[in-house]
């Protein structure tokens, strides 16, 4: 049975979400990549979720009539926690409701904001005295005087005496991680650009930012090309052994988002050599086939990577073309397999400014999750396996177009939805989460994870669900879809060996958890905030990943919070703030890096992690 | 009348010169730039200035008896301030003899000089534990808790996961200027190279250093090929405003010393990747070319540079081909005519260790004049003129085969040398000072610069030398090489204009001296040093200078200490000591450049100075 979805626009990000109706707002925009701010858990209390709805605003609640005024709920105002959605919505964001961006980060008012951008990109309008014979400093030591201390490229103190003289030392000194890269005529403060990119083993997102306003001005996005030469880190790592794979995976990925530096500079009416930086997270694999760098061991016991560090190089070096001396830099990692992209979510959740024991996890091919407890960082990665992204499932694939992503049982039935509002051709992750949650619940499954054949389904059981209970190959399986409404002429169904599977990746993810909360002397309901991050966090349903133990089950849903692209916010941040950039250095090097493998306990709680709460 | 040349060969330099019998070795080795350590003076009683002779010795006198026990005499060891050269030499110099090297700037013994070397270019042995699960750090943290904090280059990084295994992490850091640039298989500490340059405006001169032992190991000259474009710095400055000129120029300095490198490593045995390390000195003319940066302003007043600091580069980056990722460091100027050949000779001589007040003097197109005194350096430029290179005089020339480079009155007659034993064609620069000094001597001109015409000669003057005054154009001249005995059929003479042309460059470096000496608050007779740099501060006739006033005639002759190739010198320190680099640094900003035509004494000096004393 399909459920209607409705598409929901945010703007000013242009981001577009086709949902079921009766999903509510915050949950929509989760799945746009837009994590909301809400101390009070989605309540309705704290009025921080507050958004414009130009289309398609329903009547306000009492929540809603007691902090908005008459006029702004005439105008559109509504919490993003109190609305659902009942129909196709245009809504609009402001920055202040947003977590996990500079606004929140750096201060709680847009205006605050402003004041407190400082980013690494520096230019100073510089009024200098010509050199006369009463002073005859030279040209770089004049400018020193104005604008401290900085190496200048090569490339530009070449010509830098012809640059000065014209402008009657008059004009905007540019300096990008502590090197001077231009001198340009003029007042050019205005004009001053970096980009943000989260280079995911998948798909890449970059946004334009005014570094004088912190604002975004353009996104872009697109599938990794890599993926071409596989889908995962162990494919492509592989892969760059091959003779010339290295470049053609380097090659690949700099071209892509070189094109894509393009269409923001496009977007936002900008040249690109306007683009003064471009900073990048990713994890560990990622990055370092971005700069060129063999990967080989990162695929071999103890994966070991070439650098810990940040990597600051001239962009062109890289491969990019923005200002022709303009820079780039690459987050710092904590291991091989706990990236930049796990830097940037430390940084861009304030994890380590949580009051009480908080988790971050990071649900992908590899689970990434960090503790904070007791003013200690700890992170780990988990090889959770591609079960969430689909692979090793009969009929799993990733969240696109066909996809069945959510499961509900509901009045005796069991409702899909698909992505894309096309017949389904099979299920990916939150799906294979939604259905087992379900089948725990409504008695299709035991805890152990057995599918319960037809002849022992409980005597409650709806005839509709019982009837999608069938064998299949000597074992049992659900029939998700039938043959006659999928896209292929195929049913779509959940086999025993896909349940295996989930259970293998959602205990991989729960007894990595374990472990760091045992280190720290924790239990799960310790825990004052789980934040999920990623992608794939933000489709999943929190009471189903509670329901199967992905999630803790001991804390309050409330306290388990969307946090949207944390890889992207904290490379955002990173290109915003210089500030931000030497605390993700701190967080890089102050993370402990836990070995899961080499824990005693590890194993055993692993096992324990297979049986379903 | 020509006197007969004898050539005498210094080894391990394998420099030749040639000299009038009677030369003393110390003057003869100074024309071949190698500057002994003579602390009394050249008196014979401190036994510094040792040398053995192994061919052409003469007998012992007395002073070196007193030195050198009776086997050591019969062994051919000498003192060079008290042999005369009589006849062809071949003479071993001690690194411990010379002024100007590292040997005697960091040490006083050999072996101390070698613990003492503490080369910018760092190579450091390791052994680091592979890594295994209980130490997963980072390939470039594992180096570091070794070798301690570098920057890696990219490049290197790229591929330092494939050079650290197949050598099980064992191997050879080299870190160059603070940088990561190798990690090379086994231990490859005793290679060590790096290559000192001085990048004069005439000749070019690059000597090749083994670091580990401080040791010279190869040397070579060349003519500058920017010399095709001009002459004079002025010129050069002038050719770089032409379409593509300051190319052209870069070029060619670049070619011809990537060429030498070239020679260096083939002479000592070593491939061009052995190199890890070029160091440049110069005027800052000279480097602003070297390094491409645009030097037109230092053609206008008030002569600015693009920059005082050290330029350090990746040697690629200049256009040199040396270890892929070698580094080039080019050395800070004090002012847009006080370059870094200045600071590499304050830092040779060590101007700012003596005693007393000491004044460094570079006399070439433009004079660099040095003084130290009362705790502080400060340096001026003064525009002496190309005399001395032989320009604007008549019948100049530079001091090559067929100049009369030395002009003696003896026994009533005109004694010359010629350079090359050929017969002469003009005469250089210090001809031209003997020639004016003589004539003061004995009446063929008064103090104002007049030459004395025939009618007006002392009666005490020889026929000989009476017959040589001669009415040239209306004015007096002299003749110094009759026309038979020239190597083109045409007399070498020295006219009034040139005589003119003699006191304006000489005013120039006197005034010059006088106000930094008048700033200071001194009198000539306070300087217990005067430090010649520079080619032609070698084949200066000191008792000459003085006479027609180019040096102070009020400080007994041995103050006057030639010191060489300063700028080699201080290149080669800074190749090879890691304090003398940083030491050079602090010399050029605290050394405090005076603007002599800001002074409002100095036209009056100037003036003044143009008397002869």
């Amino acid at each position: 049975m399909r459920d209607a979805e409705s598409p929901v626009v945010f703007q000013p990000m242009g981001r577009t979400v086709h949902v079921l109706r009766g999903t509510r707002l915050l949950e929509a925009a989760a799945g746009a990549g837009l994590a909301f701010d809400t101390p009070c858990g989605g309540e309705g209390t704290c009025g921080k979720c507050r958004v414009v709805v130009r289309q398609g605003a329903g009547e306000p609640v009492d929540a809603e009539r007691r902090v908005f005024s008459a006029r702004e709920l005439t105008e559109g105002f509504r919490l993003a926690c109190q609305t659902t959605v009942e129909g196709p919505m245009t809504v609009e964001v402001p920055p202040t409701s947003l977590l996990a961006t500079q606004y929140q980060i750096l201060a709680r008012t847009e205006a605050e904001a402003v004041a407190a951008v400082d980013p690494p990109l520096r230019k100073t309008f510089v009024e200098l005295p010509a050199p006369d014979r009463s002073d005859d400093a030279a040209d770089l030591a004049r400018l020193r005087r104005a604008i401290g201390p900085v190496e200048p490229d090569l490339d530009l103190l070449r010509g830098l005496p012809g640059l000065l003289r014209p402008q009657a030392f008059r004009g905007t000194a540019v300096v990008a991680d502590g090197r001077l890269i231009d001198f340009e005529p003029g007042d050019t403060r205005a004009l001053s650009f970096a980009v943000a990119v989260d280079v995911g083993t998948t798909t890449l997102v970059a946004v334009l930012v005014d570094l004088t306003t912190g604002a975004d001005r353009a996104v872009a996005s697109r599938l990794n090309p890599q993926t071409g030469f596989g889908d995962d880190v162990l494919s492509r790592i592989l892969h760059a052994q091959q003779p010339g794979g290295l470049e053609d995976l380097r090659q690949a990925v700099v071209r892509a988002i070189d094109e894509m530096l393009g269409e923001l500079a496009a977007q936002a009416g900008i040249g690109r050599e306007q683009i003064y930086e471009v900073v990048f997270s990713g994890n560990t694999t990622m990055q370092e086939l971005l700069c060129g760098i063999d990967p080989r061991f990162l695929g071999e016991v103890p994966f070991v990577p070439a650098t810990s560090d940040p990597v600051r190089a001239a962009a062109a070096e890289l491969g990019f073309h923005i200002h022709p001396r303009g820079r780039a830099y690459v987050l710092p990692v904590i291991g091989g397999f706990v990236g930049g992209d796990t830097v940037a979510g430390i940084l861009a959740t304030r994890l380590d400014q949580s009051p009480g024991p908080a988790l971050l996890i990071d649900i992908g091919t590899n689970g990434e999750i960090v503790l904070w407890a007791n003013g200690r960082l700890a992170a780990a990665s988990t090889a959770a396996g591609p079960a969430f992204e689909g692979a090793r499932i009969a009929q799993g694939m990733r969240a696109s177009a066909g996809a069945i992503e959510k499961v509900v049982v509901r009045d005796g039935g069991l409702h899909i939805n698909v992505i894309g509002d096309v017949p389904p051709v099979g299920l990916c992750g939150s799906a294979l989460i939604d259905a087992a949650a379900e089948f725990l619940r409504h008695g299709l499954m035991t805890s152990d994870g057995r599918l319960v054949p037809p002849a022992g389904l409980p005597q409650a059981l709806s005839p509709e669900l019982r009837r999608r209970v069938i064998a299949q190959d000597g074992k049992t399986a659900v029939v998700l879809a039938w043959d006659a409404d999928s896209g292929n002429g195929r049913a779509v169904t959940l086999s025993q060996r896909d349940v295996r599977e989930l259970q293998l990746a959602s205990g991989a993810i729960r007894a990595g958890t374990a472990i760091l909360l045992q280190r720290a002397g924790l239990r799960p309901a310790d825990l004052e905030a789980v934040l999920l991050a990623g992608g794939f966090g933000n489709f999943i349903r929190r009471s189903n990943a509670q329901r199967i133990g992905l999630l803790p089950g001991e804390i309050p849903r409330h306290r388990i919070r969307y946090q949207g692209n944390t890889s992207l916010a904290g490379a955002r941040l990173v290109a915003v703030s210089e500030n931000a950039r030497r605390t993700a250095e701190e967080l890089a090097r102050r993370t402990e890096h836990v070995d899961l493998s080499r824990d005693a306990d590890f194993r055993w709680s692993f096992a324990e992690s297979m049986i379903f709460p």
